[in-house]
């Protein structure tokens, strides 16, 4: 047999030279066409330096069943007819939940390989055309149809079983499951862009605002803890994940500019390169090894780190997959930035947080941002560049040498991951 | 702006070093993994020098709807797991009908980047598992969902469309489609992996063994002709289509091992590099300016041509995507083989059967060989392989210096093409 090389680096260097993000949230009334165009639009108006449709070269977008939620497969197509970008190759990429995470691994190659200069990458789901029941089986089909889903399992009953199983062997508790939600949560209200954009308070008072309307008994709650401890307000999903431990169903897109680094200068003053991307496989959960980790996590960052040639304890900032508050603990620990059982810990003591030594979601996560779950490996790609170029505004992380970060989007419960590392150019 | 570089060379280049084609037919009992393995293992065990699966590096697999026609969407994961292919990356490609072709560019890509050396392409499509009108309906998802299928559109209607224009504008007639169909299923009839793969006087008596089933009145032919123009035989489908116009419901996967030209030799003795290849979109068929012409296919041909540094005319043979008689016209058209018109009467003449100067669908093509839609683009790329390297046994092609060939994948009416050229190794 050939002895393999396994060197693993980009032909060429690859920059992200822009980005654009549509409002997330539930709109009943816009299609999927709509809300990539919105997405589209906003990464051309804050376009420094005149970005035109027709400059761009190839496409991609990462959406997982708009064919289930909309009756619209061939994305790619319909899509690139809708923003005026036809005849340029417009490609679909679906992994499941990780789809956009995996689209930008696609626009990054596509520039590496030589054939293109200038690759839009994006990624978009309309979720809430389906009632949630419906959306909640359309999203078991992310996970494996033949043993899993027949026997019952959703993906919160599946998230649940990581969480318990997380729990038996660290001293992970739901206060600790419960502190990822009120950080993303905080971060979701300094983003305008979140389907959440309000403190906790603010929900509580929507919460009370409803009870009044119908007569309900009023309820009560002193702070933040009281309100997430309350059955009521946070009722069971599936025990030990409560409805704020779970990501909301979302409509939304985001998109990024991919270019050759050597052109990047000429779209943007503030570039962010792209040094590591590394995706995974893994085995379906209900024949993995271990229920607390994710193999395909550990594999792609291995990979991306490599790549970069750096190690998790570099990493400054990251945007990870945390469709479920433990999934955001297991990413930790799988990325190799915190040890395993010391992530729930780091979240405890505000290490996380956004002023915090690391801070991870600083977008407001899948949690509070919204998950429309084709749109967020690339919308995780669009919060790092807006810290590391300093456009985040009020969430801008304010640790001084901001340089690397990194992202992790997952499919499913680590049936694929992909992972990504971004350095200030 | 920047001023752009449309040079479009690989950095790096890419052969085909062996392919896997599983049996496509209508197989009630199997799953799509199922097929997808017979496709792996039948490249595994045309392998001459001891592939493993864990040399596999990255993969990439097209399918239009496992969602849809199964459940089961996630695919890359869920088919790495069923080949043993964990942790290595494993990507679905969605570009409707071209879905398999495009996974190819995307492998070509990720070779050429510099990141992998040897990589899995493979398409796959498991349709029979729901009723015929049901598998109808969720192609139509290929088309616009929002101006095409509300107005009653399915494929059938939407190529009938397009013949009829054609009709209009050349001197394209019945007999000639009538003769695409005769043609190919000629060709399936030496192709043992064929869904049809017999001659058509087979399925002449087939019809009437059917009908001496049922006591019905025994049909009598004399022949091929006769036989597609009764109407009991070969009824209307969509005016001017008929019911042999139109490839079948089909199951069905094919893979190809795509490797660094430079390694080729590891692998076979008989490697077929990958010259060119192009990608474009169109606009939707209720939008575009023309109806008897892709304008897909004709910037997805450029695009593979200009990179190949070869014109139309240097093409030896081709397998185009005939999901309808007239779409394999039409194709011959848009790629330069025959100018605008000439294409019917080509065919008429016998210039593109399996001993004309142009041997176009050597495999059946989808008429015959069957139309596993996400499977489609790569068991195009299988039966060049096999042609090239000699190895296409019954239906192998005589013409001495058989050296160049090309095959164009289509999505939905010209929504996307994907052209590839091939050169032997």
């Amino acid at each position: 047999m050939v002895e393999l090389r396994r060197n693993r680096r980009l032909a060429k260097g690859v920059s992200i030279a822009g980005v654009g993000i549509a409002q997330f949230g539930a709109f009943p009334a816009k299609t999927t066409r709509d809300i990539f165009s919105e997405a589209v639009q906003d990464l051309l108006n804050r376009s420094e330096y005149g970005l035109n449709i027709s400059d761009i070269q190839c496409g991609y977008i990462g959406n997982f069943s708009a064919d289930r939620f909309e009756g619209q497969a061939h994305l790619g197509s319909i899509l690139s007819d809708w923003i005026g970008l036809t005849p340029t190759p417009f490609t679909r990429v679906e992994n499941g939940c990780a789809s956009s995470g995996s689209a930008l691994r696609e626009g990054v190659m596509a520039i590496a390989s030589g054939l293109y200069d200038i690759v839009l990458v994006g990624g978009v789901e309309k979720m809430t055309s389906v009632p949630t029941m419906e959306a909640t089986d359309n999203l078991a089909s992310v996970a494996d149809s033949l043993y899993e889903v027949p026997a019952g399992f959703t993906f919160p009953g599946i998230y649940a079983s990581v969480a318990k199983a997380h729990m038996d062997r660290y001293e992970t508790n739901l206060e600790h499951l419960m502190k990822v939600s009120i950080k993303n949560h905080h971060n979701g209200s300094l983003n305008p862009k979140a389907q959440f954009n309000m403190p906790l308070e603010e929900l509580m008072q929507q919460r009370i605002d409803w009870a009044k309307e119908r007569s309900a008994e009023i309820p009560h709650w002193n702070d933040a803890n009281e309100f997430l401890n309350d059955l009521m307000a946070n009722p069971w999903i599936a025990w030990p994940l409560r409805l704020f431990d779970c990501a909301p169903i979302t409509d939304g897109a985001a998109c990024a500019l991919l270019v050759s680094s050597d052109l990047s200068r000429h779209f943007t003053d503030t570039p962010v390169n792209i040094i590591g991307i590394g995706q995974a496989t893994g085995r379906p959960l209900h024949d993995a090894e271990d229920l607390t980790s994710f193999g395909a996590t550990r594999s792609a960052s291995k990979e991306a780190y490599d790549m970069a040639g750096i190690n998790p304890n570099q990493i400054q900032l990251a945007e990870v997959h945390d469709c479920f508050t433990i999934a955001e603990i297991i990413a930790m620990e799988d990325l190799g930035l915190f040890t395993p059982g010391d992530a729930s810990r780091a979240v405890d003591d505000g290490r996380t947080s956004l002023n915090g030594e690391l801070p991870i979601n600083t977008s407001g996560g899948l949690k509070a941002k919204g998950h429309p779950v084709g749109a967020s490996g690339v919308a995780q790609a669009a919060e790092v560049f807006l810290q590391l170029s300093g456009k985040a505004e009020l969430r801008q992380v304010q640790q001084k040498g901001l340089n690397l970060a990194l992202s992790q989007s997952v499919g499913g419960a680590g049936g694929t991951s992909v992972v990504t590392i971004y350095e200030r150019g």
